[in-house]
C-alpha cells in the first residue's frame, strides 16, 4: 500500500453526533424502531415447542423481557436455553399480552451452541446459587436488571454533580496513609518477592476512603467528587459489607454549617433515585414484583418529601422514650454509639423515611471532623434509610490549623506524615465539608435486594475472590 | 423534639431538577449571570497594589482566569498570593482587555490567611517543581486546567457510550488471576501480618486489565464498558508509565470482523476529543499557548478526518522502505515487534495522523486474541497517535472453545483456573471484541503535556507514593 493509498483514508468527516456506530441493533432499539424487517442477536432464555409453531424468548441484555420469536419446529429443535442466535425476520403485532410485537423468524443462524450442562435453566434459581456461577448470573433476569440499574445509578450520580458544577477528580487507590482503617487495611507488595526492596520504598496500602485526597482538590477547585473502589480487610461476613466496594465521595469548599451539606446530600440521593425511577421502570417493576413489594411506593415517597433531620441528642431522647417498648440490646445513653438496632428503629419505625442524624459526640468520630462550639459534639451527620441503615456519612472538616493539629496529636497520629493535610489549613484555608455514599448500599435501596453481594458484578469478601 | 415536630420536615417536595443547591455561586456562574451585586469566594492568585486602587485576581477553580477584583489599599494590604477570601461587591464592565467584567469590592472577609512560606508564587514554576508539591499544584493554572480537561474527558467518554447503548460495568480491582502481567503485578495482603492465613485464602492481585471480566458481562449484556484504575509494578520511569492509572475498556458482542471495532474506537476517541474541544476551549487555548503550540490544530484535524488504517504487514513494508533514510535501531523484519521508534515514524512522520495498525503476528500477542484464517496473524489492532504512540489496543477475542483451549495450553496456563473463561465459549458463545484506552495517555493527547505524571491528581510510580 503506497503513501497516496493510505492517505486516501484521510477524507472528509463522516461523523454526526449520536449516530449509531455498530452495524447491529439492540433488541431495545429494534422494539422502539418502526422497521419491519430486522435481525436480532441474543441468547435464548426459553423455548416452547408446540405442534405447528414454536416460540423462543431471545434476550441481549438491553431490556428485561427481550423479544419473542416464532419459529418452525425444525429450527426450534436446534435451540435450548443459553444458545446464542442470530435471527432474521419480520416484526409483527403480537396477539399475546406480554409483548406488543414479536418476531416472525425467516432465517436462523446459530452463533454459539449451549452445552447441556448449562446451569441456568428456565426455573427460578436462588440468589445464593446464582452467586456460585457469577460468570453466568448476569444472563438471568435479576443479574441483568441489577446491571442496568447500576448503570443508571451511575449516570444519575454523574448527572447530578454536573448540574451542581462539581468536577470529577480521581483520588488514588494506592496510598501511603493507613490512618482510618486500623487493622482493616490491605497492604500491597510486588509479586516478585525475591526482590527485597519494596516497590515504593515504604509501606503502601489500598485506600479506605478518598476523602483526605479529595480535600486537596476541593481546596483548589471548590466543588469536587470522586467515585471509585475502596477496600476493607473486614473479617465479618454480613450482608452489608464487602472487601471491595464503590464509594461516591463529594467535597465542597465555602460551606460553614451543616444545612447546605445536608441539602446537597438529600438532593443527590433524591435526584439519583428519580433518575433510576425514570429510566429503569421495567426493571424496578420486576424487583417490586419478585423481590420487595414495597419498593416502588418507598422510592416514590422518598423523593416526594424532604428527609427528616434530627441531632444525635434528639435521637438519644427518642430512643430512651422508646426503651420501654423496645428492649434495645445496647445502651442508649448520651455518648454511646448508635447501633444497628437503634438506626433501624429511628429510620424504619419512628420516621419511616430517610433521616439525617447530626452532631454526634466528638469521641465517636474521627479527628478531621469540625468541632462544634459546645465543645462536645462535631459538625457531622449520618443518613439512615429504612431497611438499609447507614447510607451516607459526612461532616464539616476542621479547617482551623491549631485545633486540627491538637486533635491529630490526641489521636496519636504522626504529624510529619500528615503535614500536607495541615498545609491545606496553612495556605488559604477555607471552610469545607463533604460526604461519602456507599454505592452498593444505594443499590440495595434502589432494588430491594438484601445482600450487597447481589449488586456488584464480582463480589469480594473474606475467603472469596473468584475470577 | 416530639414526633409531630420531626414529621413536619416531611413536607411537599421542593425540588426541581437542575436547580442550584449550594447557596454560594461559582465564579464561572457569576460571570455568566446578569446579577450586579454578587459575593465571590476563592483564592488570591495575585495582588497588584497601586496608588489609589489595587487589583487582585481571585480564582475558585471553576474557570482558568478567575475574576479581577478592585480593592482599596487597606484591604489589599491584607492579601497575598494564596489567601482565601470572600468578597462582596458589584460587577462592572472592565476597561481592561483581559476580562469583560470586574468586581468592585465593597466588603472583604478573609476566610483563610496564607503563610509567607507558600511555595506557589506568581512566577511560573517548572512542572517538576510543581510535582513536588502535589497537594498545592492544582491551585495553579496548569494543575487546575488539567483537572477541568480530565473531568470533561470523563464526561465525553460516558456520553459516547451512552449514545451507543453501552452499559457501564465495574470490573474488580482485586483478582485471583495474574495471567497478563507476569512479574509486574502487585499482590495484596491484610496489614495484620501476625495473622498467618491470607484474607482470601489464596493469592490475590491488583488487576492489570478488566478485559477478561468485561467479557463475562458482554456475553450477557452485549455492549459494556468499564472505567477504573489498573496497576503495573513496572520499574521503568518513563514519561508514559504509572504504577496506577485509569483505563477505559469496552467490550461488545456480535462483531466478527475488525472494521466495526475500529469504527467504534475511532468514533470514541474523536467524539471525546470533540467534547473536550467544545467544553474546555479556554483551557485548551491555554495549553496551546504555553505547552504545545500545535495542540488545537492537531486536535481539530484529528476529528475532521478518519484515522488511517493499515495492516502490520503493510506497516513493515513502509518501515523497510524508510530504512535508508531512518536508521532504525531495532529490526523491521516481519515478525518483530513494533518499537517506539517505528510507531513514532508511522504516526508522526508517515501518516501525520492517528493510525490503526491491524493484524499482528500471533506470537507477539496474548492468548485470547482471535486467530485469523492465514494461521499466522490475529484479529487485533493498536491505535498510534502522533507524539503519543500507542493510545489504544484492541482485538477480536477467540470465541471458539477448542482453539482457545489449545492456545491456553501453549501459553502454559492452568486451564482449571480459567475454566470460567472457557465456559463463556461453552454456553452460547458469541463473536465479540473490545479495546482499552489508557486514560492518562488520552489526556496527554488532549493537553499537549508530555508526562503522564502531570495529568493524574496523585501520580504513583516506582519509589513514589506521596500522600
Amino acid at each position: 500500500m503506497n503513501h497516496s493509498n493510505i492517505l486516501k483514508f484521510i477524507q472528509k468527516a463522516h461523523y454526526t453526533t449520536n449516530r449509531s456506530i455498530l452495524p447491529s441493533k439492540t433488541i431495545k432499539t429494534i422494539l422502539k424502531d418502526n422497521s419491519t424487517n430486522v435481525s436480532v442477536r441474543g441468547w435464548v432464555r426459553s423455548v416452547r415447542k408446540q405442534k405447528q409453531i414454536s416460540f423462543a424468548t431471545i434476550n441481549d441484555g438491553s431490556t428485561l423481557k427481550g423479544i419473542q420469536a416464532i419459529l418452525n419446529e425444525k429450527d426450534a429443535e436446534k435451540l435450548s436455553t443459553g444458545t446464542c442466535v442470530e435471527l432474521y425476520g419480520s416484526l409483527i403485532p403480537s396477539p399475546g399480552k406480554e409483548q406488543s410485537k414479536e418476531l416472525n423468524v425467516e432465517k436462523m443462524k446459530i452463533l454459539g451452541e449451549c452445552d447441556s450442562t448449562y446451569p441456568l435453566q428456565k426455573k427460578r434459581h436462588s440468589l445464593e446459587f446464582l452467586r456460585t456461577i457469577g460468570h453466568l448470573r448476569m444472563r438471568g433476569n435479576t443479574g441483568s436488571a441489577v446491571l442496568r440499574v447500576r448503570n443508571a445509578a451511575n449516570e444519575g450520580l454523574h448527572d447530578f454533580f454536573k448540574s451542581q458544577e462539581f468536577i470529577l477528580t480521581n483520588t488514588p487507590i494506592l496510598t501511603s496513609h493507613d490512618c482510618e482503617g486500623g487493622g482493616e487495611v490491605f497492604k500491597i507488595s510486588p509479586i516478585d518477592t525475591t526482590n527485597p526492596t519494596e516497590f515504593f520504598k515504604k509501606p503502601v496500602y489500598l485506600t479506605v476512603s478518598g476523602q483526605l485526597h479529595a480535600e486537596i482538590t476541593a481546596l483548589a477547585m471548590s466543588r469536587v467528587y470522586t467515585f471509585g473502589p475502596v477496600f476493607r480487610a473486614e473479617e465479618s461476613m454480613t450482608s452489608r459489607h464487602l472487601a471491595e466496594f464503590w464509594m461516591l465521595e463529594a467535597e465542597m469548599a465555602f460551606i460553614d454549617e451543616l444545612a447546605p451539606l445536608l441539602d446537597v446530600t438529600e438532593a443527590n440521593v433524591q435526584e439519583t433515585t428519580r433518575y433510576v425511577l425514570d429510566t429503569c421502570s421495567e426493571d424496578l417493576s420486576f424487583f417490586n414484583q419478585w423481590v420487595d413489594k414495597s419498593l416502588l411506593e418507598r422510592l416514590q415517597k422518598s423523593i416526594a418529601k424532604p428527609y427528616v433531620r434530627m441531632t444525635y441528642s434528639e435521637a438519644i431522647d427518642v430512643l430512651q422514650k422508646a426503651q420501654n417498648k423496645h428492649k434495645f440490646q445496647f445502651p442508649t445513653e448520651w455518648g454511646s454509639s448508635l447501633q444497628s438496632e437503634h438506626e433501624r428503629y429511628l429510620a424504619s419505625e419512628y420516621c419511616k423515611h430517610p433521616v439525617f442524624i447530626t452532631d454526634y459526640p466528638a469521641e465517636l468520630k474521627p479527628f478531621y471532623m469540625r468541632a462544634n462550639e459546645d465543645g462536645k459534639t462535631v459538625g457531622c451527620f449520618d443518613l439512615l434509610l429504612p431497611g438499609i441503615g447507614e447510607l451516607v456519612g459526612g461532616s464539616l472538616r476542621e479547617e482551623r490549623y491549631a485545633i486540627l493539629e491538637q486533635k491529630m496529636r490526641e489521636a496519636k497520629m504522626n504529624i510529619e506524615d500528615y503535614q500536607w493535610y495541615l498545609d491545606l489549613r496553612k495556605y488559604g484555608s477555607a471552610p469545607h465539608g463533604g460526604y461519602g455514599i456507599g454505592f452498593e448500599r444505594l443499590l440495595l435501596w434502589l432494588t430491594g435486594l438484601e445482600n450487597v453481594r447481589e449488586v456488584i458484578p464480582m463480589p469480594r469478601w473474606v475467603g472469596h475472590c473468584k475470577y
